[in-house]
This record gives C-alpha cells, sequence and structure tokens, in this order.
C-alpha cells in the first residue's frame, strides 16, 4: 500500500514510538531558560576533549549513550543510526559513532538534520527494515565559529541578524512499538533558494524553506496550523520567524497561537547576547529532545509539528558568490497513534 | 513484517526496480578504459562552469538529467532525491538539487555514497513510501584535491599508495515496478577504524570496513562469494583490493573468481599515472551507472554485489592526529526478482 498523502506528505501506517530522548549542551546553554529540560549540562565547552571538534562528538556520545539508558537498548539493539552535523565531511558524528558498532547512514541536512534524521529513521521502521533505529545530531558554537567564520580569537564583530550557534546535541531512539509520542507523518522538503546571500542572516534565507514545506504539510493534511498544539521551527531565530509568520499572514493564516521557534527560545536574547537568536543543527536537536518531547509526555501539547531548517551553504560557495539553498523537514508527532488522516 | 535477515542485512519484499541510470565524467576518465559506457564525457574540467565547485555541481545534474531521460521520467514525478558528495558542507549536490523542486534528502557517505543512496531509496520504496526514487553523488579531482590535499597549481608530489580522485557522477533511479535489473538486498555498514592514519593511503583504512561489510554479507545470506557472478568494491585500489583479497583468503574464502574493485578498472594504471588507481564517490558511481549496469542488462552478470566504501575523515581529523573510521554499504542487484533467500 501507499503511504502517500498529497504532493509531498507520508503517513506511518504504524507510528513508531519514540522510546527514549536526549540533550546535552554547554554552560551558555545551561544558563538558558531551558535549562531544567536538558539532559546534561558540561561546565565548559570542552567536554573532557583537546580540541572543539572532538568536544563536540564527545558531547554526541553523551546524548546517544543517555538516550540509549533512557530507552533501556543497548547500542547492539540498534538496528540503525541515523546522524550528521556541520563539520566538513561530518566528523562529530562519523567519530562519535565510530565504536558503537551499529550500522551507521551518514547524513547531511545542515541545520535540519534533526527532522531528516527522524524522517529516514521513521521510515526505515515502518517500511520493516528495522526494529529501532536512533536519530542524532549536534553543533558547537567554537567548532561552527571557526570553520564558517573566523576562529574565536579573531574576536570578529557579529552583525544584529547574526545568530548563536548551539553547543548541543540531541537523540532520539524510535522504535516500532512502545509507549510514545509517536511520528505520524513526515513532509521532507525540497530545495528553496530565494537568492538571499548573506551568511550572516540564515533566518532570512531559511525561512522561505520552512514556509514552502508548513504550507506543503497543511494543503496535503488538509489541516491550518491550529490542527496542532504547537509548531517549532529549528532556528529561524527572530527574523526568520517574522517572516514566515508574515508570509502565512499574507496567505490568511495565522500562526500565531501556535508557532515557536527553538532558536527563540533556547536562550534569552535580552541578557545572552545572542542576537537573533539561537541556531545550528544541536538548537532544534536539544530543544526537541528535551522541551518539547518532555512538555508532550506531561501533556503539555498533545500534538506538535516540529520543522527543522537547514542552509546547505558551504564558505565556499559564498566565496564564489552564490545565494544558499534551504530545506526544511516537517515530522508530525503525537501523543497517540489515533488521529492519523 | 520483518524483512531483516541475520545481523545486518535486509532483503527487499519486492525488489526496486533501476529504471533509469546513467554517468557523467571527466576527459582523463573518458580515456581510459572504460570509455564506451559513460553516457557523457566532458572535453575539460570545467563542464562550462567557472570553478570547479560549480563544474562538479552541473556534471552531477547532467547525469541526474540523462537518467531522468533513461528512464521516462521527469524530474517532479520523483519521490525523493538522495544525493551526497565529498565537498565540504556536500555542495555539489545540494547545489546540484536546488531547482530540481524534489523532496531531498542529503547524505554523507564519502565515496561509499552510491551504495548509501541507493539503500535508502530501495527502503523508501520498498516501504511505501515513494513510486520512484534517485540516488547520485559525484566527485571532482580538482575540487576534491584543493579541499583534501593541494590545490593543483602546488604541484604536490603524490605517494605511490595515493589514487587518483575521479571526476564523475552517477545517478540510479530506481521505482516500485519495471524490467529491471533489481536491488533485492542491502547490507549497510557500521563504521571500522582500524588504526590507519595516513590519508594517502585511503585503500588500506578502507579495505576492513569492506571486509566488514562482505562478511557479514555472506554470513547473513549463507552464501560464498561465488553467489554472485560478479562483486565490486567502490575504489580500494590495488591496495585495498589485495587487503581484502587476503583477509577472505585467511578466512578460507576464495573471491578471486569474482571480486574486481572500481578504482582498478577506470582507469589504465600502466598508462595512465593513477598511482594505486581511482578513487571518489564519481569512481565507484560512474562505474555503477555505466559499466556493471550495461553489463547486467547485457546478460555479461546475473547477479551483482556492489560495495563502495568511504572514509569519513577531514583535513580537521587528520591534523589533529586521527585515525581514519570507514563504512562499507553491500547493494546486492540481480537480473531477476527471484532468488530471494
Amino acid at each position: 500500500m501507499t503511504k502517500k498523502i498529497g504532493s509531498q506528505t507520508v503517513a506511518l501506517q504504524t507510528p513508531p514510538a519514540i522510546i527514549g530522548n536526549a540533550c546535552v549542551v554547554g554552560k551558555k546553554e545551561g544558563e538558558g531558560p531551558l535549562s531544567d529540560s536538558f539532559d546534561y549540562i558540561n561546565e565548559d565547552s570542552f567536554f573532557g576533549e583537546s580540541s572543539w571538534e572532538k568536544a563536540e562528538s564527545a558531547m554526541m556520545k553523551k546524548a546517544f549513550n543517555i538516550s540509549c539508558d533512557k530507552a533501556g537498548v543497548s547500542p547492539s539493539q540498534i538496528d540503525y543510526v541515523f546522524a550528521g552535523d556541520l563539520l566538513n565531511q561530518c566528523i562529530s558524528s562519523g567519530f562519535c559513532m565510530r565504536d558503537a558498532g551499529v550500522p551507521f547512514f551518514g547524513l547531511y541536512g545542515a541545520c535540519s538534520t534533526m527532522g531528516e534524521s527522524l524522517a529516514l529513521a521513521s521510515m526505515v521502521i515502518d517500511g520493516g527494515f528495522a526494529d529501532i533505529a536512533s536519530a542524532s545530531t549536534s553543533s558547537h558554537f567554537c567548532s561552527a565559529e571557526r570553520q564558517f567564520r573566523m576562529p574565536l580569537e579573531y574576536g570578529g564583530q557579529r552583525t544584529p541578524t547574526a545568530q548563536w550557534t548551539v553547543t548541543g546535541s540531541g537523540t532520539t531512539i524510535l522504535a516500532k512499538d512502545g509507549p510514545g509520542p509517536y511520528i505520524t507523518h513526515i513532509t521532507q522538503g525540497k530545495i528553496v533558494d530565494n537568492g538571499i546571500k548573506d551568511a550572516n542572516n540564515m533566518g532570512a534565507a531559511m525561512a522561505p524553506a520552512a514556509y514552502d514545506t508548513l504550507k506543503a504539510h497543511f494543503e496535503d493534511m488538509s489541516i491550518g496550523p491550529d490542527y496542532y498544539d504547537a509548531i517549532f521551527t529549528g532556528d529561524l531565530g527572530l527574523i526568520g520567524f517574522r517572516i514566515v509568520t508574515e508570509f502565512f499572514a499574507s496567505d490568511g493564516i495565522d500562526m500565531t497561537n501556535v508557532y515557536n521557534d527553538c532558536g527563540l527560545i533556547i536562550f534569552d536574547r535580552e541578557t545572552q547576547d545572542v542576537h537573533a537568536g539561537g541556531s545550528g543543527c544541536g538548537c532544534a536537536a536539544s530543544v526537541l529532545n528535551g522541551y518539547i518531547l518532555n512538555g508532550m509526555r506531561e501533556g503539555k501539547w498533545n500534538r506538535v509539528l516540529f520543522a527543522p531548517t537547514g542552509a546547505l551553504l558551504s564558505t565556499t560557495s559564498t566565496m564564489q558568490g552564490e545565494s544558499i539553498p534551504c530545506i526544511c523537514t516537517a515530522i508530525a508527532i503525537s501523543n497517540t497513534r489515533q488521529g492519523l488522516k
């Protein structure tokens, strides 16, 4: 049977259960408003390692291990690991998972990777290829800064539209059976590039991709945003959040009752000097695997749409004058397996 | 129903059909022994573009378009594109696919990406999530050299164990139904790192991953290598090829009747100055989507095991003294849908 709904959405026939989730962050994130929702807060940026890249890998490992513990599974029970990150050649994920002994699918969806990994893990479980699969991603402020912008020591000035890369990692463990919440639908995005070239304004670059995927999701499902108790984009920050809200408003769709962005809630923008908000793969990953999923379990929300976006640029493409192709994956999460349309 | 066989292999319940395949290469590859099998050979390295990165993207686009033409499908009929490459943040794939208008899954499996993309495309089709999906990857000698080693202008000396990155791209279009060949089984690899640190000896680094995945495949399927008419690894080159052959020989398993490596056959090592052989995502991709699949259609082989390997290192991990984590995906391809074990 086909599981396709409309042009771009699929329904999971037996929605996979989220049997474990964990997030690990750095000091600055631990000082923010979501402090209580993190499983582990490191007191510095190094996580006991000698470089920031190794620290990022160690942080992902910690989130993966805590998530396995909370799910009550050992890594050897996991059929597939899906993981990716922002670093060149995704070394945070590759080095993190090299000792796990689990078949590995490496992904690159930039800051949408938490959504991409959940999408593929859900499909391989519902397709009958796995009983348990995990989805992981990470970002680290210091490794991202020196790769994409300048080494921290340079002390570069940040523009008002810039966002602060979250030092954080999250893992979600999915299984064929379990108490939930459940992943019920997936809308995988197309690449959208509206010509933005400013690598310090990712919110504006990514907002059209979020709008495109969310619009497709609403149309495919024949629903409006209020079908969900909450909708979270990943790291659009204040500028991207406003653009998405305005795009929908001009379509006559009011997002304001349910819509928020992980990049807006992970830091206190008044006191934490993060300009337009948080960003990075680890932003959506650590908010989903703490605040959002915990909130669902506590009954704060029953239906959530999680829609992280990614900017598929590199320093080379920017230096060659290219604009920024972006993507967004939407993952519908529900406290019950009912309510499939 | 579960489709798992043994510890690490899955069987496709309705093996997806390869309805289109194409490969596009550069001048040097066009002068090699597989010249007749390529769909398009460019006369220089630029593919009409102003940089090597843009050239690589244009080359992937050409392979994708020819593949769609040969399959008789328009991009809008494709449910999902799976693509990845070696460049930082996979810009060859992201920029190639930004105009395709197809839901996109970005992958990073280094030179195993042709296998990884086929694995996931096959599973989403067999799982009922897609009718048609495509798998693409690419590499370009000049973009890879300047990213991983030195700009060509530096004229760096190459070691005898070094391999020559193939300028090439391949796309395979898979569908629920069609004349075949068919993808029948997938063995997704675990990450294997045996401690090799020499980034100029990828064959030695990747061979243990190939051995690990092939061994798991043979054990899961209760078969030996002679079950297949041919087995191809992706770009182990002469050194890696010999190591895999010797590892199996020490287990009492003779690979010599059926085993070859795409990196050994794409160039003439005697005359083309490629040292240990060809490498890069585009090596396995252009040999699979030309020589191998054409050969299957011509009846040269009925059952093929395609097992590309990837080295998940970056220049940063090498400079930080790390060894090289590697991975291998094995894809069983058959001219008939029968013969499932």
